[in-house]
């Protein structure tokens, strides 16, 4: 099985900048993330955008369903902030794309202490080996369908839309 | 879906001991892990041993044999040392539960730096959700049946019979 | 020796809230930095402010001269954002308390991937023991007295006034 | 100030060795270290040896006197493991060496959560800047001279010998 994992960027990829004491984007960690996981899967890493997801705008979001709709594997996953996951998904689920698509991201930058990124790539990883084609979002440890998903921002937590 | 985690020791739960300078068993890190990765599915711990796997004896496999039965849940994760986790695999394969049981461990502790251990959680809760009854180890990535899964000791990688 | 050791925020506090995706205060870290840290030493933490330097305002700083006055320690460690701990340093310094006094922070949060904080608080935490009455910042692994310090911002060091 | 950094091994640069289970040694960690300390100072390393302080013999401790001497610094920094850190310090403080020479490692490997090394790199660095000529172990935040420090291996700490 070949899968391929797209970079969109959100919080799992942004770095504190010491200069201006923010967060921000330098590059993607996922060739270091690949390297721990001691990955045994034929994956090949494409990065599309390196954005905060609030910053995504229609453009972004058709770069997305159209590389995922023209790439040759059958297996995608899509890093991406948490903010506007959802609607990405939708937006790839309307799509009605034959390949099995996971959307993850992480509520806490992988360079900070006590992220959830490490185990949040696992998941979608893992599901995405086992799922039929169709979109999904995996955060807090489960899968969801992008046609009932929702994330609670005071929670900071994704769960069906009739929980 | 209701989950129950086993924790039997091994590498991912092994610490620093700095009056003897070895890795040794103190106490599971998971709940700590489950804190950190945002969970929300409804998962149970249950310490069942907290030893290195070369050190598990008949009763020790026996044991966790019986508590898998006899659990409600039908979804179970068990955390194991790599160096025997195939025959643990094995035995509870060949015990014909009706069961989904998804084993794991880490090549590196969850306490030192570059542990896969987080990562390796993620892809056996996730894989668990999915998988028909059966027993499965989850390392590197992949989850692969308990009848064709072999652990290559100089490449610290878990592989098919016949890759 | 009995030493205390102020806190007043800056970088070296802050934490992610996962909730807005900012670096902002909750509480210091140094009840857990002194147990990581095996001090032998004899300290007692006083929290004064947790703000950013940027912040910070007379006021802020009056107090801080005052407790390092009426403090019945004679060596004092001062935490301190990196911005203005220069002013800061030069209030204290020009108030002639005879004590030994030393600021220090760090250039990235303590809670984030390759922070020097620990690190600072060495240099900061052994120099007091040994120098003589006066005001000092710590950091870049040097000592360097209130009259003599400036902070290169495009640069994110400390130096003297003419390197 | 020139300072000589010597390597000899010590728990502070073992890493987790995988295929075996033990904590071993590979390279040492400073040059990282250095890096991350965002030091302003002039530091060389050289590293002598890569050893557990208890696999010290004779000729290790004359290399480290030797070189000690023999180095152009004035102000010398070498990690050690704890274990025998004490008689090499005495070989040296025997030595009557006109330089500052401050010993140090850690409890806990850097490589290993909740590690001591990157403060005590810290203490033992700044003390050093500022001691006179002298031979001294810089752990728990505290420097003490080479003929009163003693190790208590129970407790994993340095002291005084009359505490």
């Amino acid at each position: 099985m070949k899968i391929r994992l797209f970079i969109t960027g959100g919080t799992i990829d942004k770095v504190y900048n010491q200069s201006n004491g923010e967060l921000e984007f330098d590059k993607t960690h996922f060739p270091e993330i690949l390297s721990r996981a001691r990955l045994e899967v034929d994956l090949l890493i494409e990065q599309l955008l390196l954005i905060d997801s609030l910053d995504m705008v229609d453009a972004d979001r058709d770069l997305i369903l159209e590389r995922c709709i023209k790439c040759e594997e059958k297996h995608i996953l899509i890093t991406h902030g948490t903010d506007t996951m959802c609607e990405t998904a939708k937006l790839l689920g309307q799509g009605s794309i034959d390949k099995a698509i996971v959307l993850f991201g992480s509520m806490v930058p992988y360079a900070v202490n006590g992220s959830d990124a490490f185990f949040n790539f696992g998941c979608a990883l893992a599901s995405l080996q086992l799922l039929e084609p169709g979109v999904y979002i995996s955060m807090n440890g489960r899968i969801l369908p992008w046609d009932d998903v929702k994330k609670n921002k005071s929670l900071g937590i994704f769960h069906t839309l009739n929980p």
